[in-house]
Parts: structure tokens; sequence; C-alpha cells
């Protein structure tokens, strides 16, 4: 069985957000799956999706730190800077950790590991608000 | 329903290249298809996949600019070097930003967000023609 | 048809490990479908799947000296340090390189090319055991 449809996250400060739950209470179809597929994919070019730790808020903090020294603001080669010095780095992020995963679904579930999380990488300074497609087969 | 088909690319220069329409015209299947998912694998090590901004050139030429910094050629430690000096970090690079991408279908079109393309990442000086394995499902 | 199963991998040094066979070996399903997609999940943090180059084992050790000085050990500036110096640097390059694959099943073969394969990243030093959940369609 196909479902798809399209969802938001609310805007988001410049970092690293756990939006598992944010993403879940918008998926409540999930539920009457025992075996499926979801696929979600953030229709932008400068945030992106990554699984990671989902307990300590200092992981968050330190990709944030990480991915800012990864992709500067200051290379000096860019050529295209006229949209923001935030903007093409937050092209190389997007692209570094990708913008799309696919999750198995177990017995109405993500079937995640205990400590996975779902993380958007928010890496303009005014994001706005994110959106998703999310396709669900089962 | 399953639809499966090997794809190639036309051989291109090293560097970042916007492929939607080149891939699209190789898939008429897609415009019958209201609700799917379309599987993109590139069967090679040495170039990649990605999405990212689909309207400006020098997005491109900024992400061959890096690319190349990240992983550049005079790293004295590589030991893989008998291929040519951009061989091993071809393969780096091509981990780093992946082979496969996963995208929506909605209404026969592929459910892309508005700056979103498909990107070819071509790491080789002369990598020749690509090869893909795209699996549809609907 | 859906089949999901757990799997789990033999505890390995950090480095990269070309687990191919090791994987197929336990998904003697494949063999029975002509038209399919295998996904896998690492269901870790700190550990990390991708597809290389599957013939030079040189590629795996030179993969392991590089991603140790792209996300290294002392970077001052990260908090999360409490579960040891290998820790931090291993969720960076979790998701760096992704924690989950898709991969087309062709003739009862994962439909790869030539020179891929399989790669577990392993990024602790003590990482265990590591756990995946596959979901075979077809």
């Amino acid at each position: 069985m196909w479902q798809q449809k399209t969802i938001h996250l609310a805007e988001k400060p410049r970092g690293f957000h756990l939006i598992t739950e944010e993403v879940l209470a918008q998926l409540p179809e999930i539920k009457n799956i025992k075996i499926g597929l979801v696929h979600l994919l953030l229709q932008h070019t400068s945030a992106g999706l990554t699984l990671n730790e989902n307990a300590d808020p200092t992981v968050r903090e330190d990709f944030l730190q990480y991915i800012n020294r990864l992709a500067p603001e200051d290379l000096n080669y860019l050529k295209h800077t006229y949209e923001g010095d935030d903007d093409m780095p937050a092209h190389l992020k997007s692209s570094l950790l990708g913008v799309e995963l696919m999750l198995p679904i177990t017995q109405g579930q993500l079937n995640l590991g205990v400590w996975q999380g779902i993380y958007l990488g928010e890496y303009r300074n005014f994001g706005g608000v994110r959106q998703l497609i999310v396709t669900i087969q089962s």
C-alpha cells in the first residue's frame, strides 16, 4: 500500500535539531503498519536530514561547530555569494550530510536503533519553514 | 508495479553536472505513475550522485573547488596511487556525497523541491560513460 | 512481497571492512528475487555503511587515514567527550558517510557495479557486534 503526503517542520535556528517526534506526530499512519518503509525527502538545498545520537544535546552542538568549520563562510574562492555568506556553505553541507532518509517500519513503529534519532540540519541563518515529501510503503 | 532498467550518462569532464533532464529523458515510465519512488544507483566508485541547486552554474563550480580541497590529490599518506593521482581522492569523494538516490514520484513527475536537481559528481579526469541501475516502484 | 529481519555483523577493529559476503550470507532470500530492492539500516550512531572499491585493501586503509584526519580526536571545541576521545568523532563520521543503503536486486543477485562492495566503517576503538535491520521488497 502506498501513502504520500507533504509535511512541514516549524522554522528553526541555524543548527542541528532532533525532529523525530515532530515528524512522527504528522505520520499517524505508521502506527497501523506491520512491515514497511518510510521515505523522507527534504525539498531544500540549504538544509539536510541525517540520523544521529538522540540523547545528549551537546552532540548536536558539536555537529554545528564541526560543520561550520568543515564548510566555512570565508572561503575566498566561492563564486555563488550573492544570497549571503551562509548560502553556498549551506549548499555544501546539504550534500555532505544528505537530504533524504529511508527508514524501516516494524510493528507500528520506526525501527531505529536505541540511540538513533532524526536530525534536521538547518544551515541557513533564517531558513524558514521546511517542507518534506513523505512516501510510505507497506 | 516494478520496473528496472540500465541507463547511461554521456561522458563528462571532471566536475559537477546537472543531469535531471538527461535522466528523465530515459525514464518515460515516470509520466504514467501517480505515486511511486524511483531509485538510482550509480555503479561506480569514482563518481557520485547528489541533490543540489538547479539554477546557478556557479554552485556547481564552487562544489568542484570545494571537493577538490576536501579530498586533495597530494595527500602523502595515500597508498592506493597506481591508478593515478585523481583515483583515490575520487573514491573518497564518492563515499562522501554518495552514489544512490531515492526520489518520490507524484502525478507523473519527480517530486523534487523547486530548486533541487540531480547532480553527477564526476571525480575522475577521464571517467567515461557512467552507468545507472534504475528501479521504479509504483 | 515484504521480508524484514535483523542481522548482525561480527565485532571488527576500527577501520573500513568489506562486508558484502558477510551480509549476503545472511540473506539467502535474495537468490529467489527477480526484481527488488534491499534496504540496510545500521542501527548505530558511531559506525556507518557506504559503497566503495571492493578489490584493493589499500583503499580501505586510505579511507581510515583520511577519515581520521577529516574528523580528528583532538578538536578542542568538542563538548561531548565523556564517552572517550573516539566517540564524538565517530558520530561525525557516521553522518558524513551515512548508515543506510538501498541496493537493487536483479535475477537473484545484488546489482552492484563490478568494483562496488559494501563497507562497514567501524569508527569506535571497541565497537562490538553491530546490528542491521534488513527490509527486502520484491
